[in-house]
Protein backbone atom coordinates (compact mmCIF):
# COMPACT_ATOMS: atom_id res chain seq x y z
CA UNK A 1 0.00 0.00 0.00
CA UNK A 2 3.03 2.28 0.11
CA UNK A 3 2.84 3.23 -2.88
CA UNK A 4 -0.36 4.87 -2.99
CA UNK A 5 0.86 7.67 -0.14
CA UNK A 6 2.21 10.31 -2.38
CA UNK A 7 -0.40 10.34 -4.77
CA UNK A 8 -2.84 10.92 -1.60
CA UNK A 9 -0.78 13.37 -0.37
CA UNK A 10 -0.59 15.34 -3.43
CA UNK A 11 -4.48 15.60 -3.80
CA UNK A 12 -4.94 16.86 -0.36
CA UNK A 13 -2.73 19.14 -0.88
CA UNK A 14 -4.37 20.80 -4.18
CA UNK A 15 -7.81 20.29 -2.24
CA UNK A 16 -6.20 22.20 0.87
CA UNK A 17 -5.24 25.22 -1.64
CA UNK A 18 -8.88 24.96 -3.16
CA UNK A 19 -10.36 24.61 0.28
CA UNK A 20 -8.42 28.08 1.33
CA UNK A 21 -10.00 30.01 -1.76
CA UNK A 22 -13.74 28.80 -1.26
CA UNK A 23 -12.93 30.35 2.44
CA UNK A 24 -12.18 33.63 1.29
CA UNK A 25 -15.02 33.82 -1.21
CA UNK A 26 -17.44 32.74 1.64
CA UNK A 27 -15.69 35.36 3.92
CA UNK A 28 -15.68 38.47 1.23
CA UNK A 29 -19.63 37.45 1.04
CA UNK A 30 -19.79 37.68 4.75
CA UNK A 31 -21.25 33.77 4.91
CA UNK A 32 -20.51 31.47 7.86
CA UNK A 33 -20.16 28.04 6.82
CA UNK A 34 -20.72 24.57 8.55
CA UNK A 35 -20.06 21.06 7.35
CA UNK A 36 -22.15 18.58 8.50
CA UNK A 37 -21.05 15.31 8.67
CA UNK A 38 -22.39 11.91 9.48
CA UNK A 39 -22.81 8.16 9.47
CA UNK A 40 -25.74 7.41 6.63
CA UNK A 41 -29.25 8.00 8.72
CA UNK A 42 -27.75 9.74 12.03
CA UNK A 43 -30.12 12.31 11.23
CA UNK A 44 -27.89 15.10 9.12
CA UNK A 45 -31.31 15.98 6.94
CA UNK A 46 -33.49 15.82 9.44
CA UNK A 47 -31.37 18.34 11.65
CA UNK A 48 -31.39 20.52 8.68
CA UNK A 49 -35.00 20.29 8.10
CA UNK A 50 -35.68 21.12 12.07
CA UNK A 51 -32.95 23.97 12.05
CA UNK A 52 -34.81 26.03 8.59
CA UNK A 53 -37.77 26.99 10.00
CA UNK A 54 -35.85 28.01 13.04
CA UNK A 55 -33.69 30.16 11.55
CA UNK A 56 -36.31 31.80 9.51
CA UNK A 57 -36.76 35.79 9.53
CA UNK A 58 -33.43 35.58 11.22
CA UNK A 59 -30.98 34.37 8.73
CA UNK A 60 -31.06 33.52 5.19
CA UNK A 61 -29.28 30.19 4.43
CA UNK A 62 -28.29 28.18 1.42
CA UNK A 63 -27.66 24.58 1.56
CA UNK A 64 -25.41 22.38 -0.59
CA UNK A 65 -26.61 18.68 -0.03
CA UNK A 66 -23.68 15.71 -1.22
CA UNK A 67 -24.90 12.16 -2.01
CA UNK A 68 -23.95 9.27 -3.99
CA UNK A 69 -27.01 9.33 -5.76
CA UNK A 70 -30.95 11.17 -5.88
CA UNK A 71 -31.58 14.75 -4.61
CA UNK A 72 -33.51 13.28 -2.02
CA UNK A 73 -31.70 15.62 0.59
CA UNK A 74 -32.01 18.35 -1.36
CA UNK A 75 -35.52 17.99 -1.86
CA UNK A 76 -35.90 18.22 1.92
CA UNK A 77 -34.00 21.14 2.22
CA UNK A 78 -35.80 22.86 -0.33
CA UNK A 79 -39.17 22.17 1.09
CA UNK A 80 -37.82 23.05 4.34
CA UNK A 81 -37.17 26.81 3.51
CA UNK A 82 -33.37 27.14 2.40
CA UNK A 83 -33.14 29.60 0.28
CA UNK A 84 -30.87 27.57 -2.25
CA UNK A 85 -30.99 23.61 -2.36
CA UNK A 86 -28.12 22.52 -3.96
CA UNK A 87 -27.42 18.93 -4.85
CA UNK A 88 -23.77 17.26 -5.70
CA UNK A 89 -24.03 13.65 -6.63
CA UNK A 90 -20.63 12.15 -5.86
CA UNK A 91 -21.49 9.54 -8.33
CA UNK A 92 -19.33 7.12 -5.97
CA UNK A 93 -17.20 9.24 -4.19
CA UNK A 94 -17.48 9.01 -0.48
CA UNK A 95 -16.70 12.69 0.46
CA UNK A 96 -17.27 16.01 -0.67
CA UNK A 97 -13.87 17.71 -1.96
CA UNK A 98 -13.43 21.05 -2.00
CA UNK A 99 -13.76 21.24 -6.19
CA UNK A 100 -16.93 19.61 -5.08
CA UNK A 101 -17.57 22.90 -3.40
CA UNK A 102 -16.16 25.64 -5.61
CA UNK A 103 -18.30 24.28 -7.95
CA UNK A 104 -21.86 24.53 -6.10
CA UNK A 105 -20.64 28.04 -5.04
CA UNK A 106 -20.39 28.91 -8.65
CA UNK A 107 -23.78 28.78 -8.36
CA UNK A 108 -25.28 30.79 -5.99
CA UNK A 109 -24.77 35.16 -5.25
CA UNK A 110 -23.24 34.41 -2.13
CA UNK A 111 -23.93 38.32 -1.01
CA UNK A 112 -27.83 36.93 -0.85
CA UNK A 113 -26.97 34.79 2.33
CA UNK A 114 -25.88 34.47 5.60
CA UNK A 115 -25.24 31.11 6.42
CA UNK A 116 -24.18 27.80 4.17
CA UNK A 117 -25.27 24.67 5.56
CA UNK A 118 -23.40 21.76 3.19
CA UNK A 119 -24.47 18.43 4.19
CA UNK A 120 -21.14 15.95 3.48
CA UNK A 121 -21.88 12.06 2.03
CA UNK A 122 -22.91 9.50 4.47
CA UNK A 123 -19.89 8.13 5.98
CA UNK A 124 -17.57 8.59 9.48
CA UNK A 125 -14.33 8.12 7.52
CA UNK A 126 -13.40 9.99 4.28
CA UNK A 127 -15.35 13.55 4.71
CA UNK A 128 -13.01 13.85 7.90
CA UNK A 129 -9.55 13.96 5.50
CA UNK A 130 -10.91 16.89 2.69
CA UNK A 131 -11.75 20.52 4.05
CA UNK A 132 -13.72 21.85 2.22
CA UNK A 133 -13.25 25.78 3.06
CA UNK A 134 -16.08 26.05 5.52
CA UNK A 135 -15.81 27.48 8.95
CA UNK A 136 -16.97 24.79 11.22
CA UNK A 137 -17.40 21.23 11.05
CA UNK A 138 -20.29 19.76 13.15
CA UNK A 139 -20.00 15.84 13.86
CA UNK A 140 -24.03 14.30 13.70
CA UNK A 141 -24.11 11.21 16.18
CA UNK A 142 -26.90 9.36 17.19
CA UNK A 143 -28.09 6.67 19.82
CA UNK A 144 -28.80 3.73 17.62
CA UNK A 145 -25.24 3.91 16.45
CA UNK A 146 -24.03 3.26 19.86
CA UNK A 147 -21.23 4.30 22.97
CA UNK A 148 -18.31 3.67 21.09
CA UNK A 149 -18.34 5.16 18.17
CA UNK A 150 -15.77 7.94 19.63
CA UNK A 151 -13.35 4.91 20.03
CA UNK A 152 -13.69 3.59 16.84
CA UNK A 153 -13.71 6.57 14.60
CA UNK A 154 -11.31 8.96 16.58
CA UNK A 155 -9.60 10.71 13.52
CA UNK A 156 -13.19 11.98 13.33
CA UNK A 157 -14.28 12.74 16.60
CA UNK A 158 -10.88 14.54 17.21
CA UNK A 159 -11.15 17.08 14.21
CA UNK A 160 -14.94 18.53 14.73
CA UNK A 161 -15.77 21.84 16.63
CA UNK A 162 -19.63 20.94 17.48
CA UNK A 163 -21.42 17.48 18.30
CA UNK A 164 -25.13 16.78 18.06
CA UNK A 165 -26.29 13.77 19.67
CA UNK A 166 -29.34 12.87 17.69
CA UNK A 167 -32.40 10.94 18.54
CA UNK A 168 -32.28 10.71 22.23
CA UNK A 169 -35.86 9.92 22.35
CA UNK A 170 -34.55 6.60 21.54
CA UNK A 171 -32.85 6.11 24.94
CA UNK A 172 -35.16 4.25 26.56
CA UNK A 173 -35.00 1.34 24.22
CA UNK A 174 -31.17 0.93 23.46
CA UNK A 175 -28.77 0.13 25.47
CA UNK A 176 -26.31 3.47 25.16
CA UNK A 177 -23.95 4.26 28.14
CA UNK A 178 -23.90 7.71 27.82
CA UNK A 179 -20.99 7.81 30.23
CA UNK A 180 -18.98 6.07 28.19
CA UNK A 181 -19.71 8.19 25.30
CA UNK A 182 -19.16 11.10 26.42
CA UNK A 183 -15.58 10.06 28.16
CA UNK A 184 -14.52 8.99 24.63
CA UNK A 185 -15.49 12.37 23.43
CA UNK A 186 -13.58 14.49 26.05
CA UNK A 187 -10.30 12.44 25.91
CA UNK A 188 -10.32 12.85 21.76
CA UNK A 189 -12.11 16.49 22.05
CA UNK A 190 -12.34 18.68 25.52
CA UNK A 191 -13.70 21.94 24.10
CA UNK A 192 -15.71 20.39 21.61
CA UNK A 193 -19.47 22.26 21.94
CA UNK A 194 -22.21 19.21 22.24
CA UNK A 195 -25.85 18.66 22.10
CA UNK A 196 -27.78 16.34 22.78
CA UNK A 197 -31.13 16.32 20.97
CA UNK A 198 -34.27 14.89 19.05
CA UNK A 199 -35.29 15.91 15.36
CA UNK A 200 -38.27 13.79 16.31
CA UNK A 201 -39.60 15.91 19.76
CA UNK A 202 -37.60 18.96 19.20
CA UNK A 203 -35.94 18.15 22.34
CA UNK A 204 -32.57 20.23 22.88
CA UNK A 205 -32.59 21.91 19.51
CA UNK A 206 -32.91 25.31 21.05
CA UNK A 207 -29.09 24.88 22.22
CA UNK A 208 -27.98 24.02 18.85
CA UNK A 209 -30.00 26.91 17.40
CA UNK A 210 -28.56 29.43 19.78
CA UNK A 211 -25.09 28.32 18.94
CA UNK A 212 -25.53 28.25 15.61
CA UNK A 213 -27.28 31.17 15.14
CA UNK A 214 -24.70 33.37 17.45
CA UNK A 215 -21.37 32.29 15.33
CA UNK A 216 -23.28 32.98 12.29
CA UNK A 217 -24.71 36.42 13.02
CA UNK A 218 -21.46 37.77 14.91
CA UNK A 219 -18.56 36.04 12.83
CA UNK A 220 -17.64 33.98 15.91
CA UNK A 221 -15.09 32.12 13.01
CA UNK B 1 -11.18 14.79 -10.45
CA UNK B 2 -10.04 12.81 -13.75
CA UNK B 3 -6.75 12.05 -13.40
CA UNK B 4 -7.11 10.21 -10.36
CA UNK B 5 -9.30 7.52 -12.07
CA UNK B 6 -6.32 5.35 -13.50
CA UNK B 7 -4.51 5.12 -10.75
CA UNK B 8 -7.47 3.59 -9.00
CA UNK B 9 -8.23 1.18 -11.36
CA UNK B 10 -4.36 0.05 -11.32
CA UNK B 11 -4.63 -0.55 -7.43
CA UNK B 12 -8.68 -2.22 -8.49
CA UNK B 13 -7.10 -4.79 -10.41
CA UNK B 14 -4.06 -5.38 -8.40
CA UNK B 15 -6.32 -5.85 -5.39
CA UNK B 16 -8.81 -8.36 -7.85
CA UNK B 17 -5.91 -10.61 -8.31
CA UNK B 18 -5.10 -11.05 -4.93
CA UNK B 19 -9.17 -11.44 -3.94
CA UNK B 20 -8.74 -14.28 -6.45
CA UNK B 21 -5.92 -15.71 -4.50
CA UNK B 22 -7.18 -15.46 -1.27
CA UNK B 23 -10.71 -17.47 -3.12
CA UNK B 24 -8.80 -20.07 -4.14
CA UNK B 25 -6.63 -20.58 -0.53
CA UNK B 26 -10.17 -20.46 1.31
CA UNK B 27 -11.74 -23.14 -0.97
CA UNK B 28 -8.30 -25.52 -0.78
CA UNK B 29 -9.45 -25.95 2.48
CA UNK B 30 -13.20 -26.07 2.24
CA UNK B 31 -13.64 -22.97 3.95
CA UNK B 32 -17.27 -20.93 3.37
CA UNK B 33 -16.57 -17.25 3.89
CA UNK B 34 -18.52 -13.92 3.98
CA UNK B 35 -18.15 -10.05 3.97
CA UNK B 36 -20.18 -8.16 6.58
CA UNK B 37 -20.38 -4.36 5.31
CA UNK B 38 -22.90 -1.93 6.94
CA UNK B 39 -22.90 1.72 8.15
CA UNK B 40 -21.13 2.08 11.40
CA UNK B 41 -23.46 0.96 14.31
CA UNK B 42 -25.99 -1.12 12.45
CA UNK B 43 -24.99 -4.10 14.12
CA UNK B 44 -22.15 -6.25 12.60
CA UNK B 45 -20.85 -7.06 15.33
CA UNK B 46 -23.69 -7.62 17.60
CA UNK B 47 -24.55 -10.05 14.41
CA UNK B 48 -21.84 -11.87 14.96
CA UNK B 49 -22.20 -11.69 18.37
CA UNK B 50 -25.66 -13.50 18.11
CA UNK B 51 -24.51 -15.71 15.41
CA UNK B 52 -21.60 -17.82 17.02
CA UNK B 53 -23.27 -18.90 19.72
CA UNK B 54 -26.01 -20.90 17.45
CA UNK B 55 -22.97 -22.24 15.01
CA UNK B 56 -21.45 -23.86 18.29
CA UNK B 57 -21.08 -27.73 17.62
CA UNK B 58 -21.83 -27.22 13.97
CA UNK B 59 -19.29 -25.31 12.28
CA UNK B 60 -15.99 -24.09 13.70
CA UNK B 61 -15.58 -20.32 13.05
CA UNK B 62 -12.90 -17.99 12.74
CA UNK B 63 -13.53 -14.08 12.47
CA UNK B 64 -11.48 -11.35 10.96
CA UNK B 65 -12.76 -7.65 12.49
CA UNK B 66 -11.57 -4.17 10.61
CA UNK B 67 -11.74 -1.28 12.29
CA UNK B 68 -10.21 2.01 11.91
CA UNK B 69 -8.77 1.71 15.59
CA UNK B 70 -9.28 -0.24 18.94
CA UNK B 71 -9.77 -4.31 18.97
CA UNK B 72 -13.51 -3.80 20.57
CA UNK B 73 -14.75 -5.44 18.04
CA UNK B 74 -12.67 -8.58 17.83
CA UNK B 75 -12.72 -9.04 21.82
CA UNK B 76 -16.91 -9.52 21.85
CA UNK B 77 -16.21 -11.83 18.79
CA UNK B 78 -13.80 -14.05 20.59
CA UNK B 79 -16.03 -13.44 23.71
CA UNK B 80 -18.54 -15.06 21.67
CA UNK B 81 -16.62 -18.05 20.98
CA UNK B 82 -14.87 -17.57 18.01
CA UNK B 83 -12.14 -20.19 17.34
CA UNK B 84 -9.50 -17.58 16.51
CA UNK B 85 -10.19 -13.56 16.41
CA UNK B 86 -7.97 -11.35 14.22
CA UNK B 87 -8.30 -7.64 14.25
CA UNK B 88 -6.96 -5.56 11.80
CA UNK B 89 -6.52 -1.83 12.26
CA UNK B 90 -6.47 0.05 8.96
CA UNK B 91 -4.93 3.15 10.98
CA UNK B 92 -7.44 5.49 8.48
CA UNK B 93 -8.28 3.39 5.20
CA UNK B 94 -12.14 3.34 4.96
CA UNK B 95 -12.27 -0.59 4.35
CA UNK B 96 -10.63 -3.88 4.28
CA UNK B 97 -8.62 -5.08 0.85
CA UNK B 98 -7.29 -8.15 -0.12
CA UNK B 99 -3.85 -7.73 0.87
CA UNK B 100 -5.27 -6.78 4.68
CA UNK B 101 -7.29 -9.86 4.59
CA UNK B 102 -4.31 -11.90 2.68
CA UNK B 103 -2.04 -10.92 6.29
CA UNK B 104 -5.13 -12.28 8.04
CA UNK B 105 -5.46 -15.82 6.38
CA UNK B 106 -1.99 -16.01 7.07
CA UNK B 107 -2.26 -16.06 10.93
CA UNK B 108 -4.79 -18.60 10.45
CA UNK B 109 -4.73 -22.71 10.18
CA UNK B 110 -7.66 -22.56 7.36
CA UNK B 111 -8.02 -26.57 7.81
CA UNK B 112 -9.27 -26.09 11.47
CA UNK B 113 -12.24 -23.94 9.84
CA UNK B 114 -15.49 -24.31 8.09
CA UNK B 115 -16.74 -20.38 8.47
CA UNK B 116 -14.51 -17.38 7.99
CA UNK B 117 -16.63 -13.90 9.29
CA UNK B 118 -15.06 -10.71 7.81
CA UNK B 119 -16.27 -7.80 9.29
CA UNK B 120 -15.60 -4.81 7.62
CA UNK B 121 -14.64 -1.21 8.35
CA UNK B 122 -18.06 0.26 9.27
CA UNK B 123 -18.95 2.24 5.83
CA UNK B 124 -21.73 1.68 3.04
CA UNK B 125 -19.58 3.49 0.54
CA UNK B 126 -16.01 2.14 0.08
CA UNK B 127 -15.97 -1.22 1.40
CA UNK B 128 -18.51 -2.09 -1.70
CA UNK B 129 -15.58 -1.25 -4.09
CA UNK B 130 -13.04 -3.78 -2.81
CA UNK B 131 -13.35 -7.39 -3.33
CA UNK B 132 -11.72 -9.34 -0.75
CA UNK B 133 -11.67 -12.75 -1.73
CA UNK B 134 -14.64 -13.70 -0.01
CA UNK B 135 -17.66 -16.38 -1.45
CA UNK B 136 -20.68 -13.73 -0.45
CA UNK B 137 -21.29 -10.40 0.81
CA UNK B 138 -23.64 -9.80 3.39
CA UNK B 139 -24.53 -6.10 3.77
CA UNK B 140 -26.29 -5.03 7.30
CA UNK B 141 -28.85 -2.45 7.43
CA UNK B 142 -30.55 -0.93 10.67
CA UNK B 143 -34.15 0.52 10.95
CA UNK B 144 -32.74 3.96 12.72
CA UNK B 145 -30.98 4.32 9.33
CA UNK B 146 -33.85 5.10 8.04
CA UNK B 147 -35.67 3.50 4.97
CA UNK B 148 -34.35 5.86 1.78
CA UNK B 149 -30.73 4.23 2.16
CA UNK B 150 -31.13 1.96 -0.89
CA UNK B 151 -32.49 4.72 -3.12
CA UNK B 152 -29.05 6.81 -1.65
CA UNK B 153 -26.65 4.24 -1.64
CA UNK B 154 -27.21 1.69 -4.89
CA UNK B 155 -24.18 0.50 -5.72
CA UNK B 156 -23.83 -1.32 -2.24
CA UNK B 157 -27.24 -2.81 -2.21
CA UNK B 158 -27.05 -3.51 -5.94
CA UNK B 159 -23.75 -5.59 -5.07
CA UNK B 160 -24.69 -7.60 -2.22
CA UNK B 161 -25.81 -11.52 -1.59
CA UNK B 162 -27.65 -11.54 1.64
CA UNK B 163 -29.20 -8.07 3.22
CA UNK B 164 -29.76 -8.25 7.12
CA UNK B 165 -32.57 -5.57 8.09
CA UNK B 166 -31.70 -5.71 11.98
CA UNK B 167 -33.32 -3.52 14.71
CA UNK B 168 -36.96 -4.41 13.62
CA UNK B 169 -37.57 -4.21 17.62
CA UNK B 170 -37.12 -0.30 17.00
CA UNK B 171 -39.90 -0.34 14.35
CA UNK B 172 -42.82 1.02 16.49
CA UNK B 173 -40.80 3.70 18.16
CA UNK B 174 -38.80 4.90 14.20
CA UNK B 175 -40.83 6.66 11.22
CA UNK B 176 -39.69 3.88 8.83
CA UNK B 177 -41.79 2.93 5.84
CA UNK B 178 -40.86 -1.09 5.04
CA UNK B 179 -42.95 -1.04 1.78
CA UNK B 180 -40.78 1.92 0.71
CA UNK B 181 -37.55 0.63 1.54
CA UNK B 182 -38.26 -2.92 0.43
CA UNK B 183 -39.59 -1.56 -3.49
CA UNK B 184 -36.07 0.31 -3.63
CA UNK B 185 -34.10 -3.01 -2.37
CA UNK B 186 -36.10 -5.15 -4.96
CA UNK B 187 -35.75 -2.89 -7.96
CA UNK B 188 -31.81 -2.76 -7.28
CA UNK B 189 -31.42 -6.38 -6.19
CA UNK B 190 -34.00 -8.71 -6.88
CA UNK B 191 -33.07 -12.21 -6.01
CA UNK B 192 -31.17 -10.80 -2.52
CA UNK B 193 -31.99 -13.25 0.48
CA UNK B 194 -33.15 -10.81 3.16
CA UNK B 195 -33.75 -10.92 6.34
CA UNK B 196 -35.68 -8.86 9.04
CA UNK B 197 -34.46 -9.28 12.88
CA UNK B 198 -33.28 -8.41 15.99
CA UNK B 199 -30.35 -8.97 17.62
CA UNK B 200 -31.59 -7.75 20.84
CA UNK B 201 -34.45 -9.96 20.77
CA UNK B 202 -33.61 -12.24 19.04
CA UNK B 203 -36.72 -12.28 16.41
CA UNK B 204 -35.81 -13.62 12.61
CA UNK B 205 -32.02 -14.72 13.84
CA UNK B 206 -33.57 -18.54 12.96
CA UNK B 207 -33.59 -17.88 9.47
CA UNK B 208 -30.43 -15.94 8.73
CA UNK B 209 -28.88 -18.90 10.92
CA UNK B 210 -30.71 -21.35 8.46
CA UNK B 211 -29.39 -19.62 5.59
CA UNK B 212 -25.51 -19.36 6.93
CA UNK B 213 -25.26 -22.90 8.02
CA UNK B 214 -26.73 -24.50 4.56
CA UNK B 215 -24.15 -22.79 2.42
CA UNK B 216 -21.42 -23.23 5.09
CA UNK B 217 -21.84 -27.00 5.18
CA UNK B 218 -22.83 -27.86 1.57
CA UNK B 219 -20.78 -25.28 -0.21
CA UNK B 220 -23.03 -23.67 -1.83
CA UNK B 221 -20.99 -21.34 -3.04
Amino acid sequence: MTQRIPIVENILNANDRLAEENRARLEAAGVFSINIIASPGAGKTSLIEQTLPRLKDKLRVATVDGDIATSLDSDRAAAAGAGAAIQINTGGDCHLDAVMLRGALDQLDLTQFDLLIVENVGNLICPANFKLGTHKTVLVASIPEGDDKPYKYPGTYRGVDALIVNKIDLLPYIPFKMDYFQRGVRALNPNVAAFPLSCVTGEGLDAWINWLTQHATHNMI
